[in-house]
C-alpha cells in the first residue's frame, strides 16, 4: 500500500495540498505557530515522500476569513498558489460578476514583489462537490444508475444537471478551465462510493461530446488545474488588503471567534512561548537535555500538541467543550515533556541539578513554594535575543523580603497584597496573602538567577488606600483618574510630552439568541451578532482601592462582581497595564452576553483604526468601508469587527496609543477616537455552523462560568515612531521569559548566568526560531519584526553574521532554506503572474555578501538550516 | 476482482450462506414461491462458482420466526445445518440454560428420518457482533486503538470485555467452539473499519494465550464452525413442532405480519399462479412462446420479481409503504413480460394468434371487454395437473347470455346484479351493472374455451330478495342463517350427514398506541398487541340480500360502511364461499384496528386447532401451550395467533371445519370450537422494530384507506376424509386458472382444447414445477400432496411415468436433483447427526424400479431435470 501511494504521488496522480500539520486559523493565530505548524507537516511530507511530495498549492478550504500574513507566509513557502472556500457574500458576488474570483493576492506591503505575491483562487462551491453530486458514506445523493433496467435509471438526470452546472460555473471564470471540488467534510471515509460514482460521471458527460458537447470532464489535481491557469498567460486582478471580515449572509458576521475561548486563546499563546524556550534549550543544552537528571525531555510532543491547536476549530475556539479540553489537555501534556527537557538543559547550563519547580499559575499568585518557602532562588530564561527587563510578582505569605541578582547585588523589591479579586478567582488553589515584586533583567537568549530571602513574616502590609489617586506615573507615563467614577481620564508620555484624554469602561452587548426562529441568526461559537448596537455599561463608576510602592504603582477597579481590573504601572516600563478579569459572566437574565472594554479618547480617527495580521504587519481598517468593494452594511458592529491578534491602534497626525494584546480578541472602532476590544463570551445558543453546542464555558473550578484573566499594554507614541515601542513590547508578550524556581539555597558552583548568544541581536532583528533539526544542525530563523517605513530607526536593512552568533554553538556550514524549511532557497522557483495593473515584477535576488553575513530588510524572515557543533 | 473471489471462494475462505435470491420470510410465504427462489440464488451461484459456491449452511438471522416446512425444505435442499437469529425469549431462556441453542430439528412428520432432519443453531447476538464490538460506518463503537501514545489506548479494555463475552458465552453452549457473528443489517458497506479492528481483536486476545489465557480467536465460517459441532460427536436435543410464534418479550408478539398489507400478500399469491402458468405454457408451447406473434415475452423478469417479494420484509408487510408499491410494481411487470409469453403460447398451441385480453380485476367485477362486448370467447387455462371445475363470473351489462363449450355444447349461465359493495370498491374503474356466472370445466395442464353471446340487454335482473332466506344448499352443502340476526347460523354436508352449529362475525381489535410512551410496545407492520382482549363487534346483525340462481346462491351480507361478506355457494362447490370486503377501516376515532373473522362453532375443539406450514404440512396448535417449553402467557390474544398460509381447521371427534385461506393471515383459537382470522388491520403507530412507518395503507383511489377484499373457503368432514377435500381445494386456489379473453368469433380453425398431459396426474401426485431450465431440458417437480396418514385413500406411495407424462413433450433423458435443483441427488451426501432421544436414524434410500416410473411417498417432493424435445 505505501509502495502503491508512493508511485501515485511520484506519477504526480496523488497530490498532497497545503501538508502543514494542520489547516490553521487564519484570524487567531499567531504567525510563528503557524510557521512551526506548517514546518512540521511538511518535513513530514518531505522524509515520507521527497520532492514529489511537496504541496504546490496551499488550500484553506474552510478557514473563516483569510489573512493576508497567512497569504504572504505561503508565498514565502514556495507556494504556486492558495484556494480557498470562504470570503464575504458580497465580496463573492462582485467577484463573480467581474470574474475576479481568481486574483493575485500582493500580501505584504514591505517585501519586495513577488516575494509575497501568491496567485489565489477562490473555489466555486466552498469545500463541497457541486449540488446533488455527492457520493459518500455522508451523503445523500442518488448513486448514478446507469443499467437501464432499472426503474430509477438516472444518467440522462445526472449528465443534464452536471452540464448546467459546469457551464454556470465557466460564465464567472476566467478561463476554460474549471475546477470542481468532490468531497466535503469527513469525505473519503467510503472512498469507493465516490470513485464508482465519479468514473460514471465522467463516462457519461463525455459521452455528451459525440452530440455536440464542449465540456470534458476530467481527473485532476489542483495543481494541475493552476498550471492550467498559469499557461493560459492572462492578468489577474490585484488585491492588497485582506479578506476580514468574512460574512455568509447580512446577519452573518464570523467575528465572534475572533475572541471565543478567550482563557484556550491565552494558553495556546503562552505555550507558544514556553515551547520556543523548549526548543531554544534543547539546542543550548544540547543530548544532555533530551536525556538527564530530570529523565526524559522531549520538545516533540509540545511541537505536536501546538500544530494541532493551530487548527480553524481550534485556537479558534469553535470547538465543542470536550475538544476544547482535549486540545488543553494536549498541550498541558507537552509542556510536562518540554519541563523534564528544560530542567535538564538549565541543569547542563548552570551545572546545578537541584530540582526545578514551575509555577504556572502565577497569572492568580499560586506558587506553593514561593508561598511557603523561606529562601528559593528563581531562574529567569529570556528566549528573546536581547536582553528584557521583566516584572515579577511573586505569591508570598512574608512581608519582607531580600531579593538579590546574579552578581549578588540586592534589587529593589515590594510586597503588596493580594486584590481581592485574585483571592475570589483562585479559590481554594493557594493561599497567599502578598505579593512580592520585583524587576528582573535576563540576558538575551539566556538565564539570570535570582535569590529570594524571607525577611519578616506576617500579615499583608498596610498600603493599600481606599481612595481614588488622581494620577498614578513612572518617569515615562503619567495617568490620571476620574475622582468621582474611578476611571481612567488620561494618559500622557512624559518622554514625548504628549496628552490624551483617555477614559476606558467596561460593557456587554445582548447576544443575539435568534428568537427561537431558525430565520434568525444567533451568537454563537463563530458568529458575533448583538441584538442592539448599543452594549449595557456594567458599571458607569468603579470602586478603587491604590497600591503605590517604589516597584509598582496599582489602581484597583471594581465594576461588578465579575468584572474588575488592575491599572499597573511598573516603575521601568514605558506600557500601562490594565489587567482585567472577567466572569463568570452572569446567565441568570438568559441574556447571552458579549463583554467588551472600550477605550475612548481625544485622537481624531476620522473611523479608521489598525490591527495587525497574524502579529506581523499591520492594516489599515475603516468602519463601514471595505477596500475592493462597496459594501453595504448590515451589521454595525459585528460587520466593523476585525481580529487582534497581538496589537491594534489608534492614531492621528499627534497621537498614537496602541494597545498590545496577550492573545487574540477581536476589536473595532466604533466611534471617533475609541478602540473596543471584546475580552469574553458567554452564549446561550449555537450559531449553527457545525459546533452544534452553545459557547457556554464552565469548568470543575467554575462550575457557574469561567472566570477569565488577561492584560492589555497601552502605549502612547508620536506616530512616526510608535513601531519603536509596540514592536519589541508585543514580542516580549509573544516570549516571555520564563520562571524556575529552587526550594533553598543553589551549591555555590551553580553558574548563576548565561546567554546563547555572543551578543544581543540588533533591536530590528528578532530570532523566530532556533530549534534542533537533526543532530548534527539546528533551523534558524532571523526576522526583520519592522515593516518598511514604520521606524526610521529601525525599518532599514540590517545585516547580522551567522557564525558569530552563538556563544556555544560552532556554525560549521550554513544553508537557507524557504520559510517553511522544505525546500533549499535557491531551488525555490514559483510559478510568476502577472497583475492587471502593472508590469510583471522581476524577481530580485539579494546576493548576500558573503555566506555568514545576512541581510534582512523590513518584515523578511530567513530561515537557516546551520551545522552546528558545542563549542 | 472475479478472479480474487473466486480464488477465496474455492480456498474455502469466502463462503456463500443460504444463498436464496433472497432471505424469505417463514411465516407468510408459499413453499412453492420459496422453493422457486432457492432455486434460483442457488442456480446462480452454481453458475457463477461452481461446486465451491454451493452453500452448505442455511442462514435465516433475520426472519421473525421459523417454520417448519422451512427446516423441511432446508434439509432437501442439501444443506447440513441452518442458524438462525430469533426465537422467543423464553424459549432462548430455557435452550441457554439447557443448552439447547443447537439442536436437531426433525421437520416432517411424514418424510422418513434423516430427509427432513436439520441441525439448527440459534445465534448468541442474532444478527449482531457482540455488544460493544461493532466497527463499520454505521456503528459507534469505539476502534481498537493500540498505540499506546493515545489518549484513549483500549486494548487491554477492549481484550478484557471480549475475554468476558465469550467466557459467559461458552456457558450456554455445547461444545468448546463459538460463534460469532461480526457484522450486521447494512454492514461491510466499509469493510476496512471491520477487518482492520477484528485483526487487530483477534491478534490481541490471542496473545492472551501467553498469560494462560484459553480463547483462541479466528476468521472462520459458518460451515467450518459446523463441521466442528459435528466433529464433536454429540447427541443434541430433538426438535418437531415450529418456532412461531416469537415473541422478543412479554408483550411484544410478532404476529401481526402474518396479517399485515393483505392486499399485497393476495397479489404475490396470485402472482405465483400467474407466474406457475407463465412457466408451464413456456414449457408447453416451445420457442415460439419467447418470441411470436405478440413481441418478446419471458418468465424470468416475474421470477425475479416473485423471488424478491418473497423478502422477510417483503410479503410479511413489514416494509415501508413505498417499497410495498415497488414490489407490487415489480409484479405486474413482470406480469406483462409474461402475458406476451402467455398470448404467444396460447398462440401456438391454438393455432389462433386473434389478440388476447387479460383481465385482472375480475374480482372487483371489472373487466372493459366483457362489460361491452356482444361476442367473446373465454380461454380457461389450468395450471393443475389435473381437469378443475371452476365458477367463472363476468361483469357485464346484458341480462341474457349464451355460453357454450368447445364443443359447442351450451352451458348453465346466469344473469345476477352486481352488489352494491362491488360498485362502491371499483370505485369508477368499470360500469357494469350484472355478473354473468357460470362454471367452467378445464382439462389438466391445458385449455377450454368457452363462447359467450348476449342475448338480451338491459338492466339487472329483479332476482335479489331483500329478505334473509333460512338457508341455502346445493347437492353438498346446505347453510343455514339465523333470520334475526342475517347471521350464519349452521352448515351441513348432505353427503356425509354432519351438522354444525357455525356462527360467524366481524370484530376489531383496538391496537395498542404504546400510550405515547417508549416502554409501552404498540402494534404495528410487525407486532400485533390488542389494548383488550375483547374485540369490538362491528354490528351484532347483518343486513342481507339474497339471490338464488341455479348457478350460484348468494346471500350479501351488510355489516357496516366498511364491512361486508358475500356467503356464496355454486352449485358444482363442495366448499362454502366466504367473500369478504374490509375497509377503509376508519380511524377518524384515532384508534388503530385489526379486523377479525371469528367462527363459532359446535365443534369440540379442547383448545386445540391446527394450521399449516407455508401451504404444506400441518401442525397442531393448542391455546396457551408451546410444544417444548413451559409457556408463561401473557399475551392472550396476540400470543396464541400462529400463521396461516393456506388453510386453519378446528375438529374433534366427528367434525372439522376446514378453512382454506386466498392469502397467508394470522388466526387463533381463542374460545372453544372458534375459529378467528385476522383480514386487515390499520395502524397509527409505528412498532419500533424497523419500518418506521405506522402501517395505515392508502392509496391513490382509496385515498382514506384501503378496502380490502378476500375469500375464505368453508370445507366441514369427517375428520378421516378432511384432507381429501382440502388438500385439492387449496391447491385450485394457490394455482387458479388463467382466464384470456377474445373479442368476437374466433378463427374456424382456432383448437379450442389443450392438455399437456397425456392423462391426469393420480389425486396424490401435484405437478409442482414445470419450468424451461434450458434449451434443451426442463425443470419438473412432482410431489405427493398428502401427509402421511391424513387420508386413508390418498396418503399412500404412488407412482407415475415421467415419460409417459407429457402429451407434447418427448422425454429424453432424465436426471434426479435435489430440491432446489442445485445438486444431482446421487451427490447429495450431508451431515448426519444423533438426535438424544434415539437412534441416529439410517438413511433409507427408495431405488425407483425404473428410471422412468418414479415413486412419490407421503409430502415428498422431487426433483427432475428432464431432457427434452417438442414432438
Amino acid at each position: 500500500m505505501q509502495q502503491t501511494v508512493k508511485q501515485l504521488v511520484n506519477e504526480g496522480r496523488l497530490e498532497f495540498v497545503n501538508g502543514g500539520w494542520c489547516m490553521s486559523d487564519e484570524a487567531t493565530t499567531h504567525y510563528s505557530a503557524v510557521i512551526d505548524q506548517m514546518t512540521m507537516g511538511l518535513r513530514f511530507l518531505n522524509e515520507t515522500f521527497g520532492a514529489c511530495g511537496r504541496p504546490r498549492v496551499a488550500w484553506h478550504i474552510d478557514p473563516f476569513g483569510h489573512a493576508r500574513e497567512h497569504a504572504s507566509m505561503f508565498a514565502q513557502m514556495g507556494y504556486d498558489g492558495f484556494f480557498f472556500g470562504r470570503l464575504d457574500y458580497q465580496d463573492r458576488d462582485r467577484r463573480m460578476m467581474a470574474k475576479e474570483q481568481e486574483l493575485l493576492w500582493r500580501a505584504s506591503e514591505s517585501l519586495t514583489p513577488p516575494v509575497a505575491d501568491l496567485f489565489t483562487g477562490i473555489l466555486p462551491n466552498g469545500y463541497n462537490p457541486p449540488p446533488g453530486f455527492c457520493w459518500d458514506q455522508s451523503c445523500d445523493d442518488p448513486p448514478i444508475r446507469d443499467d437501464p433496467d432499472l426503474e430509477d435509471y438516472n444518467v440522462d438526470d445526472v449528465v443534464r444537471r452536471f452540464l448546467a452546472i459546469a457551464n454556470r460555473q465557466s460564465l464567472v471564470y476566467k478561463t476554460n478551465h474549471i475546477i470542481m471540488t468532490m468531497g466535503s467534510d469527513f469525505q473519503y471515509e467510503n472512498a469507493n462510493l465516490w470513485y464508482k460514482n465519479l468514473d460514471k460521471l465522467i463516462h457519461y458527460v463525455n459521452a455528451q461530446q459525440a452530440n455536440g458537447d464542449k465540456v470534458n470532464v476530467l481527473y485532476s489535481t489542483p495543481s494541475c488545474y493552476l498550471q492550467e491557469l498559469h499557461r493560459a498567460n492572462l492578468t489577474w486582478a490585484l488585491k492588497t488588503d485582506d479578506f476580514f471580515p468574512y460574512a455568509d449572509d447580512a446577519h452573518d458576521f464570523w467575528t465572534g471567534y475572533f475572541t471565543s475561548r478567550p482563557a484556550l486563546k491565552r494558553y495556546e499563546r503562552i505555550s507558544n512561548s514556553n515551547l520556543q524556550t523548549c526548543n531554544q534549550l534543547e539546542v543550548l543544552g544540547g543530548p544532555d537535555s533530551r536525556k538527564g537528571p530530570f529523565g526524559e525531555g522531549d520538545s516533540q510532543t509540545m511541537k505536536k500538541a501546538m500544530a494541532v491547536a493551530q487548527h480553524h476549530d481550534a485556537v479558534s475556539g469553535t470547538e465543542k467543550q470536550h475538544v476544547a479540553n482535549d486540545y488543553a489537555r494536549r498541550l498541558a501534556n507537552g509542556w510536562q515533556h518540554c519541563q523534564a527537557l528544560v530542567s535538564n538543559s538549565l541543569a547542563a547550563l548552570s551545572g546545578s541539578s537541584a530540582k526545578r519547580i514551575y509555577c504556572d499559575n502565577l497569572n492568580i499568585s499560586v506558587c506553593p513554594l514561593t508561598e511557603s518557602s523561606k529562601k528559593f532562588s528563581v531562574n529567569v530564561y529570556n528566549p528573546l535575543a536581547r536582553p528584557v527587563t521583566w516584572p515579577v510578582r511573586l505569591p508570598v505569605n512574608g512581608t519582607a523580603y531580600v531579593v538579590s541578582d546574579a552578581n549578588g547585588k540586592t534589587v529593589d523589591c515590594q510586597v503588596v497584597p493580594v486584590s481581592a479579586a485574585t483571592r475570589e478567582v483562585r479559590r481554594n488553589r493557594g493561599s497567599a496573602v502578598n505579593e512580592l515584586v520585583f524587576e528582573v533583567q535576563a540576558p538575551p537568549l539566556g538565564f539570570t538567577t535570582y535569590s529570594v530571602s524571607l525577611l519578616k513574616d506576617g500579615p499583608p502590609p498596610a498600603s493599600t488606600k481606599h481612595r481614588t489617586p488622581t494620577a498614578i506615573q513612572n518617569k515615562f507615563l503619567r495617568v490620571t483618574f476620574d475622582p468621582d467614577t474611578g476611571l481612567l481620564s488620561s494618559l500622557s508620555n512624559l518622554e514625548t510630552k504628549q496628552t490624551i484624554k483617555l477614559t476606558q469602561n467596561f460593557y456587554w452587548y445582548n447576544a443575539s439568541d435568534g428568537n427561537n426562529s431558525e430565520s434568525i441568526q444567533p451568537s454563537g461559537a463563530y458568529i458575533f451578532r448583538p441584538n442592539s448596537s448599543t452594549p449595557f455599561i456594567i458599571s458607569k463608576t468603579a470602586k478603587t482601592e491604590s497600591i503605590q510602592t517604589s516597584a509598582v504603582q496599582e489602581v484597583r477597579q471594581w465594576f461588578s462582581p465579575w468584572v474588575s481590573q488592575v491599572v499597573r504601572l511598573y516603575t521601568e516600563s514605558r506600557a500601562l497595564e490594565l489587567e482585567w478579569t472577567v466572569g463568570p459572566v452572569p446567565i441568570d437574565d438568559d441574556l447571552g452576553k458579549e463583554v467588551i472594554t472600550r477605550l475612548d479618547t481625544s485622537i481624531e480617527t476620522s473611523q479608521y483604526f489598525y490591527t495587525d495580521s497574524n502579529g506581523r504587519e499591520v492594516l489599515q481598517r475603516k468602519t463601514d468601508f471595505r477596500p475592493t468593494w462597496n459594501l453595504k452594511q448590515s451589521e454595525p458592529i459585528a460587520g466593523n469587527y476585525y481580529p487582534i491578534n497581538s496589537r491594534a491602534f489608534i492614531k492621528d497626525d499627534n497621537d498614537q496609543l496602541t494597545v498590545v494584546t496577550d492573545r487574540s480578541q477581536g476589536g473595532g472602532s466604533i466611534y471617533n477616537g475609541s478602540l473596543e476590544i471584546m475580552l469574553h463570551r458567554r452564549l446561550l445558543y449555537d450559531d449553527v455552523r457545525g459546533v452544534a453546542e452553545p459557547l457556554n464555558e464552565t469548568s470543575k473550578i467554575f462550575p457557574e462560568g469561567l472566570v477569565v484573566r488577561g492584560r492589555l499594554l497601552l502605549s502612547l507614541d508620536r506616530p512616526p515612531s510608535a513601531a519603536d515601542a509596540h514592536r519589541p513590547l508585543a514580542q516580549e508578550v509573544v516570549l516571555q521569559p520564563l520562571l524556575t524556581f529552587t526550594d533553598g539555597d543553589l551549591h555555590p558552583n551553580t553558574q548563576l548566568e548565561f546567554s546563547g548568544l555572543q551578543a544581543a541581536l540588533p533591536p530590528a532583528v528578532h530570532l523566530l526560531t532556533l530549534t534542533q533539526w537533526d543532530k548534527d544542525s539546528v533551523l534558524v530563523r532571523l526576522e526583520h519584526q519592522f515593516q518598511s517605513g514604520e521606524s526610521k530607526v529601525n525599518s532599514q536593512p540590517v545585516t547580522v553574521n551567522l557564525q558569530k552568533m552563538f556563544s556555544t554553538l560552532e556554525v560549521l556550514g550554513v544553508s537557507e532554506l524557504n520559510l517553511s524549511a522544505n525546500q533549499w532557497k535557491d531551488e525555490m522557483t514559483r510559478l510568476q503572474w502577472t497583475p492587471q495593473t502593472e508590469e510583471r515584477p522581476l524577481l530580485k535576488t539579494f546576493e548576500d555578501p558573503s555566506v555568514w553575513e545576512v541581510t534582512l530588510r523590513p518584515m523578511e524572515i530567513r530561515t537557516f538550516l546551520l551545522r552546528v557543533s558545542l563549542r
